[in-house]
């Protein structure tokens, strides 16, 4: 492969400049962090897992009109993707009481919300990606009016395709986390799905056992996670049934 | 004094029943409480003090048409309010950066922000009071879209209002915080500035020397609170100019 561009590197990705004007090669890593990169790791296959699992997710909501930045997979961590300009917020959709907001508001993990409830989170790691509220992102310009309903109906859209497609195989979708960017038609701004949708930003549990399938298992080392991504990946139909070696053992169920 | 009942019972304030239904006797401790009550004081002669400024705040709020709970001042320590359903949610309107904004979004104290910024803070001590948005607010039922509205509206005109005194003074309204009630009239509710309006609850700096004239003398250990708190009555003109007990020492400028 000829010598690439580096635009970025992430924690869990590295973007390169892509093959045309306004488009990036995105390329997933291996690496895993957790609390704000305190917890580290290599977690063997994991880039290839998400690269597979994002194409899935983000090509399925390009299907139903949801506008995302996937274009194409290009090989197993590659895609090429759409050039954005990144809004600096974290946009979490809730169906569950996990994580952060169970420990915010004292609510036992698993209790189910009475409706989705969309936050965002400033992207800052030097401040620990605080919680912010619309009042916030629009004093400090970060979003305007406009974009914030333009993204809270977009992640809700999300959450909809997303529950959907995990309810068809035994997973119920807690929360998520997607971020979101601009791109730009001459005058006009649209809003679209950029990043990654993988188990490594969605919280998974299983329906009937409650077991996690997502990155609580690396946070909270329940186990493989390896194993975790596999099994969602398997069964959605993503990997190959014949021996991949990415793909690890199967979990028994 | 008769006996009377007991309502509540907080950290600076009591409530007592009142002489009317629909109406309560407000108590002005003289305890000083911060970080969750992890620092604690007595400061001679804060009760008064505040009973006297929380009076002058919210009877100048009623006179321009803000409906506040404040009824009169019945001795020292006393006032007459109206019973609300107080709504679980701390209103703080913010014109500069200081406190937990400035923490949080890492923002050099004394930086003006854009616009004013209206946030919500859950009330509950276990919990440490934490900041929540409309989506958790609506999402539990604290508090409807309407009642947001509202609530926001009467706080910016508070911030108006309390803005316009102390820039009379010589001080700049940093920020504040107010807790809102609501009241019912047959079918129709309204909603109304409950608790107090006092140095306790908000952030007040000498415009030119940026001296602080507010409980942060306390939190941070910089001095007497009462001299501070007699600072701001004597500006106001609420305190007799002949020596009160309760006045103390007047600050040199």
């Amino acid at each position: 492969m000829a010598r690439r561009r580096l635009v970025y590197e992430g924690k869990a990705k590295i973007l390169y400049e892509g093959p045309e004007p306004e488009t990036l090669i995105q390329y997933f890593k291996d690496d895993a962090t957790a609390f704000n990169a305190e917890k580290k790791d290599v977690i063997e296959g994991k880039g290839v897992l998400n690269n597979r699992l994002s194409e899935y997710f983000m090509s399925g909501l390009n299907s139903i009109g949801v506008p995302t930045h996937f274009i194409k997979r290009l090989n197993m961590r590659e895609q090429l993707i759409r050039a954005v300009e990144i809004i600096p917020l974290e946009v979490v959709v809730r169906n569950v009481a996990a994580g952060s907001l169970a420990k915010r508001l004292g609510m036992e993990e698993g209790t189910a919300l009475p409706r989705p409830i969309v936050e965002f989170y400033y992207k800052d790691d030097a401040l620990g990606d605080p919680l912010v509220t619309e009042e916030h992102i629009i004093a400090f310009g970060w979003a305007s009016q406009q974009d914030m309903d333009d993204m809270v109906a977009l992640a809700l859209r999300v959450n909809d395709f997303m529950s959907g497609i995990m309810l068809a195989v035994g997973i119920r979708l807690v929360d998520f986390k997607i971020e979101i960017g601009r791109v730009f038609d001459g005058d006009f701004q649209r809003l679209i799905v950029a990043d990654e949708i993988s188990p490594d930003s969605c919280r998974l549990w299983d329906i009937e056992s409650g077991e996690k399938l997502d990155k609580d298992v690396f946070r909270r080392d329940l186990g493989s996670l390896t194993d975790a991504y596999t099994e969602v990946a398997r069964r959605l139909g993503v990997l190959p049934r014949t021996g991949a070696g990415q793909a690890g053992p199967k979990l028994v169920h």
